[in-house]
């Protein structure tokens, strides 16, 4: 297939695609941008074309897992905006040119998770990091030398094109502007669902968030919205206060600059005994355990968002629970991603919900390597990464 | 003063009484029977003539523990009914002769906590094990030598005279018979309140509760009454599976029957995918961690009900959380005393709740080890000791 032909998604209905992707072929390497050959849609499956995509926490997660656990080489990219170019078999629900945003937790919308309110654990096709299509568990991408590369969390949106299960899809028929859609895709959604489908914050309560990366500030985002008298916003980089403010943040606190005193005593001070809601958007352990210490005895909860990235256990002081404290998890922070997705691109039209400021930076695709470094460095919340640039 | 005007309450108060009392003074020591000084009630505080006091778990956990952590001499006993012998300065919420049930979570029915539905952890009084009285520290007890005897948990019920905060009191005011009152006092109370107050059962849902003792068997009265479709009993005891039905257990799980099989998986495979609602009522950081693994990703609720014996930390897998299984923490299962025990008795009396069967035992109170015994060797729910027999 010439390059004629790929520019002309019209004639590629059934036929592979041959386009750029962004490699990830060892732990920690940087991507490499080579052609790649992408099988048209199976059953369930719709191809479809990459507007924008952005880094989020967990691609550089997994970018660092060493093998065997860490799965490569990989098409990273699970945040992202895109038109259907094609769809396989059984497919209804979207058709070509819609806009669509490919979501790493399914939503089948049929099965006894999906149906019920308490959760967003679709149990039809349960998550997991599997290196291929969710159905068949096989690639549809291969490299120059007709080996495989792997898939990522089912949507792989460090290409020009990728295959996606409908299942993992949601359609756009909001008028949102592109790059904003993409924001909903993961990290910002995961936040605002957090603060008001996990914790369900109320008027006047008090809020404290561990880790200001965009998650934690999309936390802050659904707090203030939910009505919350103080978010305290903790992180370690001192650069964080000021744009936190942007978020709803009210008050924040860098443990460095705490001495000896144990973070939970320091929130509890502020807040008269311990924040009602504490929320880990790191993934660690210890922090974990932290939130968990700053919640207040009675009915403070505390809402996991972070991947442990070490695995480790969550521990928490058994007495403490005792005091009518809990934590729950939340992948995804409750989102069912056809339902609240297309609500959440409605709230932004409606300007009840603020994304413009979670896109600090933008790329081009080539340029796919420097939002790495910018979220390492933790300079930018999300970089956009346009494909057409 | 002489037996004669002990038996005549109006004559004694503003006195100290001399009256028999269940002493403990090394750990894991059988009581003593010994006559002790009980000093008049303080500004809000109440004596109370033990009409009858019942052993718990919590009783047996202290009395094993060893010093410093332990507090010796001790007369321990937190479940029990009384009627006022004499008030403090204050009071005025009972007066002599009113049946009372102490217990050893505060209610002071005006902080913050008492106020809110989400929490029963008055923060007026917040619950500690303070070997003296809750106000000023001091203790009410003397032995023989004039030496302090400890209090427990603001109660102390194994005398045949206490006193007690009012803050730590129930006025019992429907005809309930007195050891059925007595039952009220915390075991009972805590399973049942576990079931509908924390996880809030719901019809139709499973249930496993991990550990059957009284509290274990209450959590199924709670979940039976609020229409669970089916509630898991897993015990180590196999005497426990009979029992275990008349409290509307409908599986008995042994996991020492369960071969190499971990009992997570045991349970998932008889709950499609894991129950609901799990409850651990022994007090194991290992049990606590099986409890969280039987409960269903998506929704699965763990409630925590036994105070970890030797104080370790709950650890639970961090990529399970995530997966929307949540845990909270239940001391007196969210029962808020003075409103809830009243409603409790009301229910027994309307053959809402099943409180007969959980009596299994009585004895007199001069043979109060043998309580114990039958408690340590499994045998006995709730054994009942009369202190006029």
């Amino acid at each position: 297939m010439d390059k004629e032909t790929q520019t002309n998604p019209s004639d590629t209905t059934g036929k592979p695609i041959r386009c750029k992707a962004a490699i990830c072929k060892n732990p920690e390497e940087a991507l490499v941008i080579e052609e790649i050959e992408v099988a048209p849609p199976q059953a369930w499956e719709v191809r479809i074309k990459i507007l924008c995509t952005s880094l989020c926490h967990s691609d550089v997660t997994f970018w660092k897992m060493q093998k065997p656990f860490g799965i490569f080489p990989t098409i990273f990219g699970h945040e992202a905006v895109g038109v259907v170019e094609s769809v396989g078999e059984f497919v209804e629900e979207v058709k070509k040119g819609d806009i669509v945003v490919p979501v790493f937790l399914a939503n089948c919308e049929d099965c006894k998770d999906c149906k019920s309110e308490k959760s967003n654990i679709c149990s039809k096709i349960p998550f997991s990091v599997n290196p291929g299509m969710p159905r068949s568990g096989s690639s549809r991408f291969r490299d120059s030398n007709g080996d495989v590369i792997n898939h990522f969390l089912f949507v792989s949106s460090f290409s020009e094109y990728t295959v996606v299960d409908i299942i993992h899809l949601v359609k756009i028929t909001e008028p949102i502007p592109v790059d904003k859609a993409c924001l909903l895709s993961c990290g910002i959604s995961t936040g605002v669902g957090a603060a008001t489908k996990i914790a369900k914050v109320e008027k006047g309560s008090t809020v404290a968030i561990f880790g200001l990366g965009a998650v934690g500030l999309a936390v802050a985002v659904g707090a203030r919205m939910s009505g919350a008298s103080k978010i305290i916003g903790v992180d370690l980089n001192p650069e964080k206060a000021k744009i936190a403010k942007k978020f709803g943040i009210t008050d924040f606190v860098n443990p460095k600059d705490c001495g000896e005193k144990p973070i939970g005593e320091v929130i509890a001070e502020m807040t008269e005994g311990g924040a009602d809601y504490c929320f880990e958007c790191i993934g660690l352990a210890n922090v974990m355990a932290d939130a968990f210490s700053s919640c207040r005895p009675g009915w403070g909860k505390t809402v996991i968002l972070g991947v442990e990235v070490h695995g480790a256990p969550i521990s928490v002081n058994s007495l403490e629970i005792l005091r009518g404290k809990s934590i729950a998890g939340s992948l995804f922070g409750g989102i069912k991603a056809k339902s609240d997705i297309p609500r959440l691109a409605k709230m932004y039209l409606d300007k009840e919900i603020q994304l413009d400021e979670f896109i600090t930076h933008e790329v081009g695709f080539d340029d796919i390597n420097k939002a790495f470094d910018l979220l390492l460095q933790g300079k930018s919340l999300r970089c956009l990464i346009w494909m057409d640039r």
